[in-house]
């Protein structure tokens, strides 16, 4: 039996460094907190924890108001409830996404108001911005976190961090719930496009990525503003996969695949954390002193402040029954580590922790810690050193480079799946017929959280914004011609969308899902709407060649579907440029890059990841999705090989340096992401077959070559050992880059 | 915040008693174990913890042969290696049901070699008997596991566990692989159906019944055999539903749902436990030492010895590579708490073991542990004692009893799930189209494990056991036509089965699955086979009345038939008697009394339990399968109700008596199983929404009443605590009987 040396405090250490650095960065900082707790009222420190819901300062039908505010709900919040921070975007009738002007309108009341207060403690504003700023009308918006991922390009992640951040900063508001750090693992899961992801390195790098642009080196700076890492931790894996139920993972799983993109979160500086609304192993997020206090701060390092998601708190008592009274419900997640409530709509929140703290129910130490924090970030966000809008709109807002980005994104993150007998790229002289329910629609490209919390209002789409059919029709010459509904649930003409396929060369069949999220989005079974399936039976029943397009946050089951088209592009959630880049695809003005970031089942009950258990793969168990994680075709050819390693052996604690040679070896520029993966080969808990540990995305003319360099750190060799801590153990690894294959050794010190 | 008070010691307390009675009980077999091993040489220990396939000692093809033992072959197991153990029926070219009487020349043979070695200590022979003995031709082979639980009939599972006994007793074996303890939570499972379903109450109490009646009082009577609890513990429910492939339960849901039924099997007083083939949270079964030594040892009170599933210690090296060599894997199983390998197929385990504990790698102590629990359990078994198959064939074997048992206890498992307009029972004069792929074949009554492993070896199932098909058109005087193919993998004629359906009054559509049991089982969806949903379809059309029966293993989806079919019978696994059963109920001469022991999917990706937490029933969450846990009608009704308690308050740690009226309202006598739930309304880890707790199941006549009574127990109001400990809380309390709710309080002491 080998030797087997610990290194357990790796994260510990990791977390201890950052916090280091952030404490002697801030010292001017905690002389504030400290001054401004000594004066603060147990009222106003009670109010700086709760955070309320727009409709809760707004006139009557606000979402069409010039000025939704009423000023003196708004004065009863900041004056008599000495509220901290306010969300959302006005919500009634619904919520819809306001006018930028609007926006630092109503968010300069609410900083007037605020500057007007005793202490003139500025309320911080938080927006659901996840991918671009949704609710600010005109907002660049971007892939959302799936298709961000399937770029397998972190410069694009920051770039679309650093947009947001400057669009949330121009619309007057200061801080941004997103990134989603949860891995996606749970394709049923209604919110699984929120992450990027079934893989813990990639979610980890992506989210990483868009935190830095977003927050840059100092988030006290204009242009940026403070992420939020949500929603700690395992909301994104519910056992039945319907949103907002139980998961089960255990200590041990939590720590292997579900910590290390919150941990990478930390690490990048995200000083916010959002906390899961379901429950794991019988626990709610909200009430987990275990996962809150003891992991996130004892352990991770993290120093920020945690908000609770819409009403969590007090589901505790209305829904978990884990407390008997809405009293006891705040009083277990405050203590349980809950900093901030996101109550929503009432003052209720306020008035159970006066009390509590009154009692000294909730101690004042627990009240000044949390109160500590968030005082602590609306500092370092610069919230009290400017009293109105940071940064004008012009020059940061709806940008042409901006839109390049988003465009850029677009473009990496569709994913070639087949190309059989090279059907695309086709000619812009192709006659095509365009059917299926996702063709014509900006929203099925986009998803929830757009403009509103659903995503599904296509009549407040931005008109400028090109479809699938809208953007085929633009860049062609030959004939389109479109049978299908100008909405979701309007019902395609089979027989004529038969009839017209015989008269063209090809058929684009546009198939996925309708815009959602949260229990909105439940669904039953991964298998396509039967009315989906019985179009493309027909359709292929003309006999014509169908190029295959899905949109859609879920991998629902194209098996059958997949397996007759002649090409398949899988285009997930691609944001408001999807449509002009799935055409450019289409006709090759754009060579494909995109990669998946998920195993693709194959069947409706078939979900395996790609990093399964040998057991999961041995004998007649066999891991074959529909497509792989890391599928992704090209127009042109890659050649990845020349695998080497600096040392054939290392020390536990080393790294090693890899070097691989990728050339594009066709006759088209194109642009290749070169996944290194690594496999422990003997474990003392069995080790994954493998991992995906690195990655680099380079663009490649015809004939060109380039060398590529990783490091493989102590890390990545890493893993949660029989005692429940990370630990590296001596023995034989592989690193495996396309087809090759290189073993090292790590020795026993 | 209310006071909580803990009862942490519960298991340990009924577990440590039970281990003094049988401290007390058996210091003459303590002594004997003492001097045995005080006699032993190393070999003869180590080759003790050794078990071997039969075909290690069998001639070439010794499935037919006439003494399919090859005398050299026995020397050198039971003088060379001194095996201590011999399991399965001969295998070569496949497995099959053996004649009684050769099994008792077979066994016999064996006795009388181990009776010449050194210190004559006998050899165990094992078997999978899970349903009867499966191996011995002609066995009354019951109702699968799941079938026996819809039951709700303990008394049966009793009786089936006392003839399971006798009849692997009279076949000259010792030692029965039987009863599955795990619950079956995860449809998708191929070894589902080999649990009591979905409840942790109903597995416990369904498995302990069994094992009292299989071992009685004392296990060393000529007629009673040990139990076997298997797969200790979580093989139930692997993540993607494949067999043999990871579960994550975490170590909270362990002790609430997964342990309970093996406590119960240990209280039982069942000496073997075998163990989980695949892991949990990270670590195989076969080399968990918390699970295998630290909670079933010191925290279950386990006394007996644990023995590997087939294969499975090697596979630590050759699958999971947490050895880094076959020998490194014995010592991680050993040394984690496997006391017998089933190897199979060599000495290698006995060779390596060897080596390890010469070494001193294995310690002794060790070894002499692991001997010590084998040698006892030989002991108290009899074997020892009695050098001849203890009980002659005749009256202990296939006798008309034991198949009036298996008679009744098919008719008790077969759920009347649906009956539209009283269309059922159908009068004999009806004309019946029999049609689907189910109706004409025992094979899919009787599942895995019968006469073969797969149990699909249709031809050597008994001539005089009745399909669904033969039992109609002996039970009927009037028309009854077949439409299908004599073996499941023939296609039926759809266009003749709508011809002939237009000819009939009602058409009975038998659809399902065929048989299969491990990774042979696996699916990739939970959606019925096509071509049945094709034939369901075709045959509704023809507008006749349609019956659906279905039999297998797990609740492959029918929601679009049922929705259409007159009536809905569900059949899963009801054993032998199965056909015979069915027509009675369709015909009326037994009034069906079977009730789910889980919950009937709708979907492919819509599993939920029936004890699922409140959110899973929060706003648009919610729990509606097809049919929900514990649905199932009879051809009479029941009236449930006057439910009250002794008592509305109560201390902690006292019971509560429940009592309840059942009155048959109905115009014919049947059975109804009443169910007790109970519902704890706040607790400081989510409740689930409700939980079996008790249940008996009585027989009415017409307008006959009766006064039932139960008892809450303490640890029926105990679940894992925040510390993962078991607690009773004081709070309010729901006792759930029919349509009744009462409350009763327990307060803090």
């Amino acid at each position: 039996m080998k030797t087997r040396t610990l290194l357990f405090i790796l994260f510990l250490t990791a977390g201890w460094e950052s916090a280091v650095g952030a404490q002697q960065a801030n010292d001017v900082t905690e002389n504030h907190v400290r001054d401004l707790l000594a004066q603060m009222t147990l009222e106003e420190k009670v109010g700086q924890m709760t955070q309320i819901d727009f409709s809760v300062i707004s006139v009557e039908n606000g979402q069409d108001a010039d000025n939704p505010i009423d000023q003196a709900k708004l004065d009863d919040a900041l004056f008599n409830h000495h509220v901290g921070s306010i969300l959302n975007t006005p919500t009634t009738p619904n919520n819809k996404a306001q006018p930028i002007e609007k926006w630092r309108k109503m968010t300069q009341l609410i900083r007037d108001t605020a500057a007007k207060t005793r202490l003139k403690i500025p309320v911080i504003y938080g927006i659901d911005a996840i991918h671009g700023a949704t609710y600010t009308q005109g907002a660049t918006l971007f892939p959302q976190a799936i298709s961000m991922a399937a770029t397998f390009n972190t410069e694009l992640s920051e770039k679309a961090g650093e947009i947001t951040a400057r669009a949330v900063k121009a619309s007057g508001l200061d801080w941004d719930f997103s990134p989603v750090m949860d891995i996606g693992r749970q394709p049923l899961w209604p919110r699984f496009w929120e992450t990027y992801g079934e893989d813990v390195h990639l979610a980890g790098a992506m989210g990483s990525a868009y935190i830095r642009g977003h927050q840059g080196d100092d988030f006290a700076a204009a242009d940026k503003a403070p992420t939020c890492l949500k929603h700690y931790v395992g909301y994104s894996y519910p056992l039945n996969g319907k949103d907002r139920t139980p998961a089960w993972i255990g200590e041990r799983a939590l720590r292997e695949y579900f910590l290390p993109p919150f941990q990478a979160g930390v690490l990048a500086g995200a000083p916010t954390v959002m906390i899961n609304s379901a429950e794991v192993d019988g626990m709610p997020g909200h009430a987990n002193y275990h996962y809150l206090t003891e992991i996130l701060r004892g352990e991770m390092g993290f120093s920020g402040f945690t908000v609770s998601d819409w009403e969590d708190i007090i589901r505790l008592y209305t829904r978990d029954k884990l407390a008997a009274s809405p009293r006891e419900a705040v009083k277990i997640a405050v203590m349980a580590g809950v900093d901030m409530s996101m109550v929503p709509f009432d003052y209720s929140f306020y008035d159970l922790l006066l009390d509590l703290a009154k009692t000294g129910e909730v101690p004042l130490s627990r009240i000044d810690e949390a109160v500590g924090r968030i005082l602590r970030v609306k500092l370092q966000s610069g919230l009290f050193e400017r009293r109105e809008p940071s940064i004008p709109v012009a020059g940061n807002f709806a940008t042409a480079d901006a839109q390049a980005v988003n465009r850029q994104a677009a473009e990496e993150a569709i994913v070639l799946a087949k190309n059989a007998n090279g059907i695309l790229p086709l000619s812009k002289q192709t006659r095509i017929l365009v059917t299926g329910p996702t063709a014509n629609l900006l929203s099925v490209m986009n998803g929830g959280w757009t403009i509103t919390w659903q995503g599904d209002a296509e009549q407040w789409y931005p008109q400028d914004k090109l479809t699938l059919l809208k953007a085929l029709q633009q860049k062609t010459t030959g004939k389109v011609t479109y049978v299908g509904g100008q909405r979701y649930d309007e019902e395609i003409n089979i027989e004529q969308a038969v009839a017209q396929a015989r008269e063209h060369d090809v058929v684009i069949l546009a198939l996925g899902e309708n815009t959602y999220t949260e229990t909105v989005g439940n669904i039953d079974s991964l298998t396509l709407p039967p009315v989906q399936l019985q179009l493309a039976r027909a359709v292929f029943a003309a006999g014509k060649p169908v190029i295959l397009v899905t949109f859609g946050g879920r991998p629902r089951i194209i098996t059958e579907i997949a397996e007759q088209a002649q090409a398949v592009l899988l285009g997930f959630l691609p944001g408001m440029e999807g449509g002009a880049a799935m055409a450019d695809i289409l006709f090759g003005d754009v060579n494909p890059s995109g990669k998946l970031p998920l195993s693709y089942p194959r069947a409706a009950n078939d979900v395996t990841p790609y990093d399964h258990k040998p057991m999961e793969a041995f004998e007649a168990n066999q891991y074959r999705p529909l497509y792989p994680f890391g599928h992704g075709l090209s127009y042109t050819q890659f050649e990845t090989g020349g695998l080497t390693l600096n040392k054939n052996s290392i020390a536990l604690g080393d790294s090693v340096e890899v070097s691989v040679k990728v050339k594009n070896t066709g006759k088209r520029a194109g642009k290749e992401a070169v996944l290194v993966y690594l496999h422990d080969l003997v474990g003392s808990v069995t080790r994954p077959v493998k991992q995906l540990k690195a990655f680099k995305k380079v663009e490649l003319q015809p004939g060109e070559r380039q060398t590529l360099s990783f490091t493989l750190r102590p890390e990545d060799m890493s893993f949660i050992g029989v005692d429940k801590r990370r630990i590296v153990e001596p023995g034989e690894f592989e690193v495996m880059v396309g087809a090759e294959t290189v073993r090292f050794n790590v020795l026993a010190n």
